[in-house]
């Protein structure tokens, strides 16, 4: 028996016998980004191995091959890399030079530090995006309280007339997630908490958006692309509570624009995997991005069940420079709503009204612990009825938290 | 915080910290049905064990909790047990003793021994179906060649006229599988092989039959029961090739009639979980129960892809006795093909083709090392045109195996 010529992008091989060269793929972070890769790799028969902080974390739970350790620490990820054929993220916190280092080390690292600093550092990532002309808030790094009112007295974008005014939203420039280490101020009083922690604060317009869209987009190593249908992402207290797929009303031309621009910022940036650009679509028409996201995303998570490839299995796919799954639909509607953690520790019991009343249902946890207000899981409905799918999704969300009683 | 009142089927709760309650699912077998019901499992935030007989089987590899053990012996099965809320498995080999041994310890065991020995012992299904007037092939034990050549001249089933005639199939009446412990012999002389394992042999008709049909339910405990489409199952050589869903032509009132046996069947046996219903559909328009499945089966695996709720998901919800997913298909056509041990033992290359050639593929490989007419995965197509889905499901299987080179 001879092997195959060919294949692309692996260099180590696991320890099948028989000369098999399925790679492995290295995840860092055990949160549920990971814990859905994982699901998501199964099926084309790779070898997963897990970086997690420890053993409960969400993916920890279901992945056969987990070593525990600090990602922050460069000894435990070079320990890790070994006979990894490529190394992904959970998440974007691992520090640019250790990335460098594994690198270095000959390891291939989908997305690479280069592109993933754009996620990681919200001042790097708005140079960029206004350097390749990709319409953002009005922003600049601010260096005080009395610079951020200096910030609100100068002129808006896009050539219009007045000032920016307050308030004015301040993003520390690296750490924030769902809400946090971004304030929304009303003046130079209230502007001195973000610059307590000693970062780098930038200060973005607060935009006057009709509704937030997300743009989502998977590019691979040697340069193909796909991109998911444009979705609305309703967010409640700074946290994504409901995604439509595609986003109801979006025109035609909207939609392309949109897309365009997270095919474009993904080659531009050189992202490998999964890319997100979350975007405001304002009251005159226009998208402005948001922030970037370069990984399997929340606003992504329909997907699993309402498109022909998941953004899981193509993020999987990218890094491995595997061709490309077909992005499209598989429903005329998909909606995803969030399970955030209520005043009841179990939510498995909730399962069987849940199940009873909706057997189209798609419950997906992350077996995490329950506390008020973190993301434990999420919900998928999808059918023709936009009113009817967003009702199943909403009513589940809410019966498994706890909210919906009946 | 509270717990929730109710809950049905679970009586031990895993470690979580905050009292919750998800349960442990334990999966005797390590091969590839454990493997797909696992990644099924995980959006549910379930815990999978794994009783395995080696680290590198199928399950084995991308499962968390893996005891690497002897399913026949009690001892190892009654340590597994422990800390599991219900038992279930890959296979329908452990011996019934220890099924009831595992009961009297007070395991949920689904199926329980009293319905999977109907898929053990070939003799007590055909007495089973018979007893419930469940049409199958005419059968009966055979003592020995002389008593083969007996049974050929009895009298064919249905009041036809004529004897039954060679040739006769004879199977051996536990153990067989994909072709395995059957024999179709011409005459006395061949029928000496089957009877050289001193294990009691079935003889039955060899049915001269159009098609084979297979017709999927899945059960729980508390009664409730949901039937996927009849599919039309190809075989070459004694093993599925080719699965159809839903099977091509075939008329509503026969589909019925398929799906109210299997659900019968379900029923009158006390199954709880998948069962797969293996039928002839005959000349004169009749079905006939050839093998029964009570676990994830082959006949299923369209359903990962082609059903809103898969044969793997709903088998879980039934051991768990949560309310049965939707079991209707998505797609007009959904085609599996088997994926077979060809010449290269190494099918990952082969993935580059398969995946630019066909975006809407869905690759489903088993971490297998590959031997020539090993099952190692399966693939899934749909769409609109089944000529074209059955076309590209033939040709992934084909190239992935190495029969077709373009």
């Amino acid at each position: 028996m001879e092997d195959r010529p060919g294949g692309v992008g692996v260099v180590r091989t696991y320890g099948y016998s028989g000369g098999v060269t399925f790679p492995v793929v290295g995840m860092v972070g055990g949160g549920q980004l990971a814990r859905m890769t994982h699901e998501a790799g199964i099926p084309l028969g790779i070898r997963f191995k897990l970086l997690s902080d420890t053993p409960q974390d969400s993916a920890a739970q279901v992945v056969s091959e987990v070593v525990i350790g600090d990602y922050r620490d460069l000894d435990t990820l070079r320990a890790f890399a070994q006979g990894c054929d490529v190394i992904t993220f959970d998440h974007e916190h691992v520090p640019t030079e250790h990335l460098r280092a594994l690198e270095a080390d000959g390891i291939p690292v989908r997305p690479g530090p280069d592109a993933l600093v754009h996620a990681q550092d919200k001042g790097v990532m708005r140079a960029k995006l206004d350097a390749i002309g990709v319409p953002c808030p009005r922003h600049r790094l601010v260096a005080d309280p009395a610079d951020v009112e200096r910030f609100a007295a100068e002129g808006s974008p896009g050539g219009r007339a007045g000032e920016t005014g307050f308030p004015v939203v301040l993003k520390t420039v690296r750490g924030g997630y769902d809400g946090k280490g971004v304030w929304v101020v009303r003046d130079a009083k209230e502007a001195e908490e973000p610059f307590r922690a000693g970062v780098p604060v930038l200060a973005e317009e607060k935009v006057d958006f009709v509704r937030e869209l997300a743009a989502n987009v998977v590019r691979s190593p040697h340069g193909q692309a796909v991109s998911y249908p444009v979705v609305e992402s309703i967010q409640v207290d700074g946290v994504c509570d409901t995604v439509i797929a595609p986003a109801p009303g979006l025109s035609d031309e909207l939609s392309a624009h949109a897309q365009e621009l997270a095919l474009r910022i993904a080659k531009e940036l050189g992202v490998v995997g999964h890319l997100a650009v979350e975007l405001f679509e304002t009251r005159d028409g226009r998208v402005l991005v948001n922030e970037l996201a370069m990984r399997p995303h929340n606003s992504g998570h329909w997907t699993q069940d309402g498109a022909i490839t998941s953004q899981f299995a193509n993020h999987v796919r990218a890094v491995l420079d595997l061709p490309l799954g077909d992005p499209r639909p598989r429903a005329k509607w998909t909606v995803m709503a969030n399970v955030l953690g209520g005043d009841y520790p179990d939510m498995y019991y909730a399962y069987l009204h849940c199940m009873a009343r909706d057997p189209g249902l798609k419950i997906h946890m992350y077996g995490k612990d329950v506390k008020p207000g973190r993301k434990v899981g999420h919900v998928n409905t999808y059918g023709d009825d936009l009113a009817d799918v967003r009702e199943r999704a909403a009513h589940a969300a809410g019966y498994l938290r706890g909210t919906i009683t009946e």
